[in-house]
């Protein structure tokens, strides 16, 4: 089965050539259909921020490491007792690229995120099929284009990160960071309540993107005085919520200066493994009382996401796409940032999304 | 200082002229400006649904009743020690009529709604003139018309309504009622994250109102068949959230089955006093898990209100506005229902707002 | 595999012969050990208070029903897959009847109280042996005995109760209801911050029972003016949470006016399932803003119920102790109410339980 | 008017003479009497943790700097409109040092731990008599002596870092720094549903006080491995909710390492002004998902806390008490470390409280 996969380790910015990483297309086993399983003819499969981390080695060191867990297909087949879910073979259907075990502490505690399998059934879809667990695999709306429904993993993230915000409607609500999370994040912000609502980001094309999905205002951290643009916007208050989806350590620090006192600061991005964030204690949870928090993955979030991807508007994430064999060129242009999203076609499926007038 | 007020109990709907209660302009004193008072130059104040039952007696029979809780208008006067809000005369505000008193249990426990002294300074507003005290006063955006901003009142309860909701995002939600605050409460849990949003409502005309303000469906309980149709909605599991904007007996119950499991259902208006829903604990405490709960006034609800208020679409609400003088052909046109809002001009007062596009 | 069931449909409390149910030892054939499962060779299976609504039918009329969800025993045999959950053969343990099956949509969306396979393995365990999925088994801490451990699953009810209940510490609490899950809760709320804590109880023998375990006051309903009691209690202020323990129509619609302003109510029995309490929305939604809710099943509450067993009070939960064949007595006495617990011994196990003191 | 004060700007642990600060009696002014006043005699005012902060300045540097927030007394005289809060001239009394103004927009927002003017009535109570706002003032409970009585204001601190721990009955807990707080907080925990409760103190008499008081575990973070030690006792998972009442830069980083997936961690402290605390995000807030907060004051928690009162034991925290004109050394003594707690007796009062058996 052809599989797009990390076939050397490294950076994938990397200028120095044994430094780089590499990107292409292997043979891996199909794994077999188990009782509960589901195969999965593959549509599409975009590239998330977090694969060059995955071609960093964050997660393992043994190539190849088949990559693929933003995706959207069809069903192919369906083992003997894959019955509990309501699926038939020709569903178009997107899912969760880990499946929660059910069995281990956290699952009976309902902190799925916490799943000490996650990796069991964690399956690269970047590929011609992938096979799932039932429990993994999301029927898609009628409305939601096979092309769209790659969508709802980094939509489920952006759903996690607003559970976490525990928004209240009118909160003063900024993002930091202008990528594929920081946008789906922006509109899922802007229909949860979110007023002056404000994306920080250093470049010029993901700002005006922002502002096109809803920003009320954009903030260029580097030329502008991010603390005192938030003072103008919010009446020297700060903002309520305060969502991190650069990953950057530059950045990170700033954003507990411009959160409003007793405000929700969520990091949900990936970080270095080693960079530790100086955190004043007097300042940001004694006399501030802030509340700080993460996100890691998104079980609950799926069926919610589901719901809200027919009202998103996903125009700008899905102009990219390249053929299955094209993958390497296709990370290249992921890197280089020119597209909010880069999608790998992976079979040439006709699709039957009722679209909107 | 002129003032609209109920001058006779009864019914506003009554047809028999001894039953039916009467409104008129009478001439009540003006409050001392206390040291921490603001008195403010009335300007628009909007006709509550909840005046009827002032008329009919529910909070007090001795006439006149003084009217008028939802206004705006242009600070006038500040006592001596009003300087803790950061008010200046000719700022143009809005405000809350309870004042909250910080100093009984409910209000140190932060349940100000229910404070004991609530009533204090709960004067008419409906007048040349209202005296609050300084908590009770908020400065409008200037985005905001004056002649809006006599609609923070009713935004905060549907933000209270909002906020009882305990609403997640892609939460799909049906308000029932489409009177004031259930199309308030519609904007405000469109812009919440609310899915499938559905408004239940016989009348038609506030049926298309609800179609054009955010609604994605709506059920006309009296010609359709209310739990089929959010079978077909909801694909059989019902809704999430279920708001009670309507405050009728007819309405209450067939609420409980439309929720969906585990779903939260806010009886968000008034009730007759009497009246006492038959609630099934088998069925829907037990089995569905549902919570139930209510709103009575709203603390806490305004600043966020005022947030949300440039970004609803009042236009609709504001079309009705009568004269001081015209106020029983007000009340006549409100109890007809022919308007989502019916407004009187209290003071003729030039406006500043900056007017968006 | 001799197992208890209802071997005809009934009230077991019926005088009339015709009309009662019928409690025996039947042959059912034991499950097999699928690869997932668990054998357990039950210790001890407690009688529930809702096996007597089992026998009347409420779940289904198709004698013999096996009964028996409150037990514990010794793990007898693992299937070959069964190792998610840290088990071995020969571990003390008790667990939760329903089965979770992790991949219907409630499962999905962290709602698995309502699973819509609750019932695939929902297999009776008064019996020599039962055999569940191992995420339905639990391993008993070291300082709780197997007679103790038949009681982690009413446990868990009274600690989902207490999740329900939004506890904050300090609180007024009142149960209504001295049967075991209103003594379970009792200790649970005792230990969750409950203040001015309450039994409300018509049999003395078990408002005694409520002194000797906590509570601070106990009211007879029957001599006693509940509200004037609640009124002396709270200072006049009533309870900020009340539980209803009894399922009793006579008892749950005092306990709305014996609730504080803002209280919860948790309805966490099982009611009649035609029985419809009236409810006032303007007293108790409008003007108190009450919170109504109930409890079906406890996903998630075992491993904190398994936290909390060494720290409450069992021993008067332990003292009448059946043999298996004595199980149609056993349910007479249950029914007579003399005993908090009426325990059915199915093997003669060695127990291993670490004791104190 | 006799009262306790700053005199000189310094460390109270400074060896050196000129670095040291000092504490005398100084005659200070007594407030007018406003209408919404409470003139309290005081009976015993309790040395707090943070009065030494206030010797180095943290608030300010101007001497002298009238101390004393934590007391007891009996209402001498009230105002023409402090009426609204149940007092009598001669009531048995504690109270909050600061006032929520109620008008400024954090007071509107149900957040007065942020009120813009907390510092207008924090008035020195180490003294003969203290004037506050009425709602200020709480009526200790009939079993409550005044002596305890002057606990109520560290118990709401308690209260308060409870409430922010979100917790769960059952979730295992530590608390690192059995001063006062730490000692209040391990009580309040352990009655609001605290397993495993362990209590981390470098000084073995702490520790052993901790132990009479309900901690089920002690660590000594300097001569025992803490990581290890908290994997033995939760089994490997670490702790749900974890408090920091040391204020130590060097124990805080630590805390991160033994809290569990997902867990809270409440930094209930006050901490040196320029310390920043090294964050791994990758580690603890995203691989973990911890929710990291903190405790500035304590609106909201009063009332709760005059509830708890009587249920803690605070004999161990009442047994160091000096007269007022020995207050230089009895800051001495608190520096010392010796007593939980350093108590001032102001006035010499009759006392009324009810004492149990």
């Amino acid at each position: 089965m052809r599989t797009v996969a990390v076939t050397k380790i490294g950076s994938l910015r990397a200028t120095d050539p044994d430094a780089r990483g590499r990107i292409g297309v292997v043979d891996l086993p199909t794994p077999d259909l188990g009782p509960e399983d589901v195969r999965i003819r593959v549509a599409y499969a975009a590239i998330c921020g977090s694969d060059p981390h995955l071609a960093e080695g964050f997660f393992g060191m043994d190539v190849p490491i088949g990559l693929g867990h933003e995706l959207s297909g069809v069903v192919e087949a369906l083992g003997d007792d894959a019955h509990r879910n309501g699926l038939s073979v020709g569903d178009r259907v997107a899912g969760n690229f880990v499946r929660f075990c059910g069995s281990c502490r956290p699952c009976q505690e309902g902190a799925q995120q916490f799943c000490q399998r996650l990796q069991d059934y964690n399956r690269p879809g970047m590929a011609e099929t992938v096979t799932w667990h039932e429990s993994q695999v999301y029927r898609l709306p009628p409305q939601v284009s096979l092309l769209q429904g790659c969508l709802l993993e980094p939509t489920s993230v952006a759903v996690r990160i607003a559970d976490k915000t525990r928004m209240n409607v009118g909160d003063r609500v900024v993002i930091c960071g202008g990528g594929p999370i920081g946008h789906l994040a922006l509109q899922v912000m802007k229909r949860y309540g979110a007023t002056s609502l404000t994306m920080i980001e250093p470049i010029a094309a993901r700002r005006e993107m922002a502002l096109r999905h809803g920003a009320e205002h954009v903030i260029d951290p580097v030329a502008e005085d991010q603390a005192a643009r938030t003072a103008e916007i919010t009446g020297g208050r700060g903002y309520d919520v305060v969502i991190d989806a650069s990953g950057s350590p530059r950045a990170v620090g700033g954003l507990l200066e411009i959160a409003a006192q007793g405000a929700t600061v969520v990091y949900g991005a990936m970080y270095p493994a080693d960079y530790e964030m100086p955190l004043n204690l007097s300042d940001y949870l004694y006399l501030k009382e802030l509340t700080i928090t993460g996100v890691f993955v998104s079980p609950y979030a799926f069926p919610r996401a589901l719901q809200l991807l027919p009202h998103l508007d996903l125009d700008e994430f899905t102009q990219s796409v390249f053929a299955l064999g094209d993958a390497a060129e296709a990370f290249d242009v992921h890197v280089s940032g020119a597209h909010p999203k880069v999608i790998i076609r992976c079979n040439d499926l006709p699709d039957r999304a009722v679209h909107h007038g």
